[in-house]
């Protein structure tokens, strides 16, 4: 490509709206431009990095044994309606009516036209398994559209899905496609964690996410310093780090803590360590009978509740809900910033203990009684009669729950998921085959998604500095600049550019002259800025040394090339 | 591809609602299924297809120095409203609303959009010209989506746009996409003409259609017989044979034709062959002053009107619209059927005379009183003070207007248009540059379709017999298939298939290898449904002799060739 023919479109300073790098650079890059909230155009810089990764995942999509498809962005309700997500799925999912005033949403995901198409399609089991992607262009109408490409409305995703006889086929393609994931984000050459996570909205009992760690991303992701253990924190276990708590060696004593609305609070008023304190959270329940209760989750002072871990508690509403301040004061008797658990199972209320404050001795915990706390409480001597479950969150120094060294915590993008769905679609919508037997068997289902177009904005947060984007290779837009000092007026400086341009293309490289009546400055800003991984500067001073100057924008690093060896130079940096 | 992994959904029969052959046979191959009114699913055979002309086209466009972007496919209404589109765009416009109430469309088009992108990232000539262009689905919410994916709500275009500073530049450009889209159908391998167009709702000056040559298309094209002159019948120019009348040779009469309410029947009861007669029908008009006329169009028998040209004819009313017979009887004083042109200067009514019309002579026309018509009848002498103008459609015979032939009307599917909009959508836009002297400049554009999956369609239309498809090999799901004759029992048989497909596979050719437990029948059957252009049978008996069977889908002859042989038989084949 020769930058004269070419749409830079490069902007000195990002919008002020643009707030995390990616977003900055893509538009500083001149890569993408706001059509509408949350809805772009990318332009040419944008779309030649976004095909080259769109490359990258058909590729191995198709050796992974997954065939290609293309199912309509327009779904009719019918579909949706047979697995109730017409009516669960909130205002994301875009609802419109056409000209015959039917009812259609633009897809945000295909789990029931594929699985329509495969009822239809499969009768035997013989036909299993089947495993088939698209690449499309989806919409989901966040309600507050952000960072750009990150989360925007429209999007394109490589979304695969799988139908087997049985759990262990299932297992065995989920097995495959996980190493399909890796494969492609190990050729991208992006730093990225699999991770065990929540199966979310979307059903299913199995699922990976695949993170690229950088520091703006929007999930915690929990590792082990030594194994290969990774979870997202929400649903990382949380393990104590002993099993029984010390013996007592304080007497419990109630304790006047005037004002001190939060554990921290008193902690400070008490000189107390936080680690010896308890807070204790009043969240609303329903009983066997389906009575309203109330239930109490004790934490030590330091940690944080885990609400996707306590959703799963025997009889606590889900979503996740605050008992309110007036039912606490009706039912206990003071404000909510003195719950302790000492006493609450006489008042009626089940009390669910983190593992980990479950093994503190001689602490402190509200009294039940406005601006009163114990200290020298004690589990068993002074209350007993509770549950122990996982209820918080991990932290940084926990021990990894595979038993093998620490977690870490680090920031993740969420770039890829895979789900093991089991038969939820499949039965909702009577998708069955005939087994050996002849007997009509209920489907098991894997889905799998990789966001194309977020992963553009995740190697920008990985992969950025001051002057602008630093591409791995694999996605650049340009593997190489030829950049040429004063090409339109010195006469050897166009010809030593031209020939090096054209034996490059010779090579299948993908490489840009900049030929533009530009200053140098623009050109090596843009160049930098736009990412290019190699630089050949190519000026009328080296030339009479029979030199060209190199430079890399991953290391900063430059030398000089003599120009017969020019071609042989950049083919071993892209090798 | 090895044909047990491989989605076939092959079918004995189409359904009832697919009348066309490339709906048929695209729903029997497996290419794609329906999930709604116009909105398909496209099955691994149809993507595989669909791709390859995608790749086609998207490497001419860039040949051509086109640059690609993604424009979004939700779009603002705001934008649709600078052109006034919003409210004269029809119910084809699909409009909705997002969460936050605010409205947008799924874009059936994109001049709106990149007219946007051109006046914010363009600032000056220097940058001029630009060529963008994109491969993207849009939404067509047509009141009757039939034909498959010739005729869907859902369906891929490639729209590509250019700017310009001058009328020049723009025509220019616009004969370098000329022959890109001639490239783009020449390298599909489809017979196909590029034909002169109206420019239609898009707006414009200049603009040609590409049309595949097909029986069942819903497009008359108009070509000569000797010259390459060829045009959409709703444009091309309608040539008498001769420029002016012989001399009357009959007195004018005016006879009793009872019950001849056409002119076929008028002809018909006097004798009289068609071309001697003329039909005279009128519309609705508009003076200068705006009042409300009647038009009188006088044509052969034998000749039908052209709405398209009529439209252009000063004080017609557009869209179209014949006078009432109420007005018709008030003004004139008898039916539609006994209408003729001597007389009707005398009522108040312009009378405009057709070419082919106004040269013959001694015919016969309407009396303008009921169940009376004029024989004899002679212009000058009988009727006067007309206009003559082409208002008719041509037909088989005419003389072609370039002077060279005669006319050949074929019928054509377009799959390709390209249009000089002029300045129509910049000038609303107000997208300007800056000229060499610092003037604010309005932008010239030009705008080209190609419709990707429509191709598809078009191509089986015009390749295929009573087995099934007959792909031209450039855009075939496989090229070449290896049928496997008991392929799962016999140990040689196995080792022949796989050795070529191996050999096959590394040479990169796209092959499919029939290992399914299949009688011979199915597995041949399904291969000339899907049309793949070549195929080796692999049997002991052919084995025993060293000997495989090739059969050729557009031919259907077969040879036999040594196995030894069988690679490079191939690479010639596809050579």
């Amino acid at each position: 490509m020769r930058a004269s023919n070419y749409l830079f479109s490069t902007l000195r300073d990002a919008p002020s709206d643009a707030v995390v790098a990616s977003h900055q650079l893509m538009i500083r890059a001149g890569m993408i431009r706001q059509v509408s909230k949350g809805l772009y155009t990318w332009l040419p810089t944008g779309v030649k990095v976004f095909r080259k990764i769109e490359n990258i995942v058909r590729e191995e999509m198709q050796k992974a044994g997954s065939l290609e498809v293309i199912m309509p962005g327009v779904q009719p309700a019918e579909l949706w309606q047979e697995t109730g997500r017409w009516q669960k799925y909130g205002p994301e999912l875009l609802r419109m009516k056409d000209r015959h005033d039917r009812d259609y949403c633009l897809g945000p995901t295909h789990e029931e036209v594929i699985t329509d198409i495969a009822r239809n399609e499969l009768t035997s089991y013989k036909q299993l398994p089947l495993n088939v992607f698209q690449i499309q262009t989806k919409f989901r109408d966040e309600v507050r559209p952000r960072f750009g490409v990150m989360r925007s409305r429209e999007f394109v995703m490589k979304d695969a899905y799988t139908f087997h006889a049985t759990q262990e086929c299932l297992q065995s393609t989920y097995d495959i496609m996980h190493q399909a994931y890796c494969n492609v984000f190990d050729r991208i050459g992006l730093d990225y964690r699999p991770v065990r996570a929540d199966t979310g909205s979307i059903g299913g009992a199995y699922s990976h996410e695949f993170h690229v760690l950088a520091d703006s991303g929007e999930d915690d992701i929990a590792f082990s310093d030594t194994s290969d253990f990774a979870a997202n924190v929400e649903l990382a276990e949380a393990v104590s780090l002993k099993s029984t708590p010390d013996a007592a060696t304080q007497e419990i004593e109630e304790v006047y803590t005037p004002n001190c609305k939060t554990i921290a609070a008193v902690a400070e008023f008490l000189k107390l360590p936080v680690e010896k304190t308890v807070k204790t959270m009043l969240i609303k329940g329903v009983d066997e009978e389906g009575e309203n209760t109330i239930i109490a989750l004790v934490l030590r002072g330091d940690h944080t509740i885990n609400e996707i871990k306590v959703e799963k508690l025997k009889g606590a509403v889900v979503p996740f809900e605050f008992a309110s301040e007036a039912d606490i004061v009706a039912k206990i008797g003071c404000q909510p910033g003195s719950i302790g658990p000492r006493g609450l199972k006489e008042a009626g209320v089940k009390v669910v203990v983190d593992r980990s404050a479950a093994v503190i001795s001689d602490f402190c915990a509200g009294a039940n009684k406005d601006d009163y706390h114990f200290t020298g409480l004690n589990w068993g001597r002074d209350c007993d009669d509770f549950e122990v479950a996982d209820i918080r969150n991990v932290v940084e120094g926990d021990p990894s729950p595979d038993g093998q060294g620490s977690i870490v915590i680090k920031r993740g993008i969420e770039v890829g998921h895979i789900f093991q769905l089991g038969q939820t679609y499949s039965e909702a919508m009577k998708a069955t085959v005939l087994d050996e037997n002849g007997k009509a068997q209920v489907m098991h289902m894997g889905c799998y998604g990789i966001g194309v177009s977020r992963i553009v904005a995740a190697a920008i947060e990985q992969n950025f500095d001051e002057k602008g984007i630093k591409w791995p290779l694999a996605i650049a837009p340009f593997e190489v600049a030829i950049v040429g000092m004063n090409y339109e007026k010195s006469e050897s400086v166009k010809e030593a550019c031209d020939e090096l341009y054209n034996s490059l293309l010779a090579q299948g490289i993908d490489v840009i002259l900049d030929d533009r009546k530009e200053r140098p400055g623009v050109k090596f800003a843009d160049c930098e800025l736009l990412g290019i991984p190699h630089r050949i500067v190519v000026g009328d001073r080296g030339l009479k040394e029979g030199t060209l100057e190199y430079k890399s924008r991953e290391t900063g690093d430059g030398e000089d090339v003599a120009v017969a060896d020019a071609l042989t130079f950049i083919q071993q940096k892209l090798a």
